[in-house]
């Protein structure tokens, strides 16, 4: 079945690339120097910590991922020991930490669990007595009590968050391959918008009034076509509630409004896509021309700073500085440039670094660029790319180009 | 666009129903009768309790809802205030708790700011000085040690779980639609899988060889078609795969085998659907037979036992009684019928009931019935539908045939 795309949209492999493999000795590294027991995180299947460290998609109810410094345990869920066992065991990487599934005792709760495995991994190691736990901070309170009633003293890890940070060449591949299928999402809705034809106050497509939710499902089929899924946050808005920064709803699409896409999907391997643009069919050329030729020169701006090593900080004033010289107000949280640059993604569609910080961008970490002005009453621009920081500058993971007036296919 | 679909889908309305309202006073009685200060729950969008209890959309860091005996209240993540006051305030039922949205001191941690609106709602109401609070037993670590740190005491509660397990008319509305587009996906499937040909030892369509990640996409897209997302588990095996009760990988589909379809979707205000049907092109009338025809009567036994006030426990023993009957094995964990029949459905997609407890089922409660019966050398066949428990029996949300050779569209 073929669709209609506009032109310049990335060609797309058929495949999902091999899923990434976790190397756990920054985690080993982190128990070891803290001289505590282990590791241990507790979660389901929408934890993101527990699904980057033990690429385990796993079910919706709790389990456990249990590190000591050359051992690690997955305590498989009740009905999942083969899959567990796949995923964890099988598709480990040689980092020096040995990794087992646990199947006993799948009637009890994951954080007791996870206490008696690292009771016997610290037992079979010879390790010394000490019964300090690295946790995250978020872990969930129950399986925090029963690792205490276990003898256990608890101090929160930034381990999972930090080593997340960086992201491997087999991430980058998921990565790459989920944003060039999100950027043929966009190609679909910007096709959509160039056929369709003003009627009055609005538009029609295939002779139906369309709307934002008419254009997120052509953009959510056309993914799902290449294996890839909406999250639940395909934001697209038109006029005032472009203006709305994560808008799902329902709203008629008019003739020279702003109508702002931004997209975010997950690939089966857990990793998400990120792209926005704005489009405006039959534009009198007002606030909506002004804001764009704004947000496109911030965005290049904030894009041409992106390198390893310029403080993270720099690229928000960056765009900033370009928004002001453009007239745009940078000082509210209602009107003008009201948000961060941009955030980094991997494994969660908001994570590490941020672009705010003062620390200096990393090369290997992956980050949004996504300026935007908004005006309540008139409607809201945003430009975003998804972009890898580099030694020397940016690899922008999958192109698309950035246009006012929607094209049609070719 | 025009899709081929097998015959028997149900008809879907192009719209989504309304937002489910939730009556929060069971939560404000709990509170009271506890002779709590309040009730917290924090977590982010992921965390089904909250999106139960709020009804917000919100994004992927951790926010808070506080109750006592007549208020409520969301604190706004940076960002959200609007959506939070929209979908939290604007939209709540009479249930005589005051809804409000906090904004203030949104770079503290979730935790902190829900301590901070819990002392604040509780001397308002000039409450007695019960420092204690409800929460989940699973609330985030770190929101548990500042609650302890303001003064409270924490006592885990499940009055959420409680008030999920009926739904209300509004979240039938939800799960009925959801369902019946869930069963569009399946029609989908179907009609691929009844114009598939064999080509030695594969099934070709539209001249590539048929796998389950290309029957995924096709069934994914025509769901997203409908505004209704996959949630990453659309379970497609064939052959040995199809014993693999969460196969989400890729392989290669062949005449003769059992091509089971287990789809999960989620609607846009949180609902799932659940659908499993088991396909076979070409049998040559073998195990997959014998298997289809005992999985049909027990699921139909199953399904006939479903009404208020029986046993939840009950319709797990006809099915396995059924299946006995029909010579396959009931006491394994791999071969024969190897899991439980069914399971609530709701914001999650596993909820309570439980259908191995002892207690009657109630109606207005949501389960799956689902039996099957697996070998992993050869195959799997499961059928499942939801349904609703009613006083005199069930209510199928949307229905779809059962077939054991797939037909194409009319």
């Amino acid at each position: 079945m073929s669709q209609d795309l506009a032109p310049g949209a990335p060609a797309v492999s058929p495949d999902h690339p091999s899923p990434p493999a976790t190397d756990l000795s920054p985690i080993a590294d982190a128990v070891e120097s803290a001289g505590a027991a282990g590791f241990v995180a507790v979660g389901d299947r929408f934890d993101d910590n527990l699904r980057y460290l033990s690429r385990f998609g796993g079910p919706d109810r709790a389990y456990a991922v249990v590190v000591t410094p050359d051992r690690a345990a997955l305590t498989a869920p009740g009905l999942f020991d083969e899959q567990a066992q796949r995923e964890f065991v099988d598709a480990a990487p040689d980092d020096g930490v040995a990794r087992e599934v646990r199947t006993e005792n799948q009637g009890d709760p994951a954080g007791v669990r996870a206490a008696a495995v690292l009771d016997d991994l610290a037992e079979n190691k010879g390790d010394d007595d000490s019964r300090t736990v690295l946790t995250p901070a978020n872990i969930p309170h129950d399986a925090a009590l029963y690792l205490e009633d276990a003898g256990y003293e608890l101090s929160s890890t930034t381990a999972v968050a930090d080593a997340r940070l960086t992201k491997t060449e087999a991430e980058l591949a998921c990565l790459r391959r989920v944003q060039a299928v999100t950027c043929r999402g966009m190609a679909r809705a910007e096709a959509v918008l160039a056929a369709a034809e003003p009627d009055g106050d609005g538009l029609l497509f295939e002779g139906d009034p369309l709307t934002t939710e008419r254009l997120r499902r052509e953009v959510d089929a056309e993914m799902a076509r290449h294996g890839i899924r909406s999250a639940g946050n395909t934001v697209i808005g038109a006029g005032p509630s472009a203006a709305d920064l994560h808008f799902t709803g329902i709203d008629h699409i008019a003739p020279g409004e702003t109508v702002l896409l931004d997209i975010s999907p997950r690939g089966p391997h857990g990793y998400y896509g990120d792209l926005t643009r704005t489009f405006v069919v039959g534009s009198d050329g007002g606030w909506e021309r002004r804001a764009f030729v704004a947000v496109e020169a911030a965005h290049e701006e904030a894009l041409e700073t992106v390198e390893a090593g310029v403080t993270a900080g720099t690229v928000h004033e960056e765009a900033a500085a370009e928004l002001t010289a453009h007239g745009f107000r940078i000082d509210s949280s209602e009107v003008g440039f009201t948000h961060g640059v941009g955030h980094g993604v991997g494994v969660s569609l908001h994570e590490g670094p941020s672009l705010r910080a003062d620390a200096p961008l990393e090369a290997g970490t992956v980050v949004t660029i996504e300026p935007g002005v908004y005006d309540p009453d008139t409607g809201g621009v945003r430009i975003e790319d998804l972009v890898a920081v580099t030694e020397d500058g940016d690899e922008r993971l999958a192109t698309y180009p950035v246009r006012f007036t929607p094209v049609a296919s070719e």
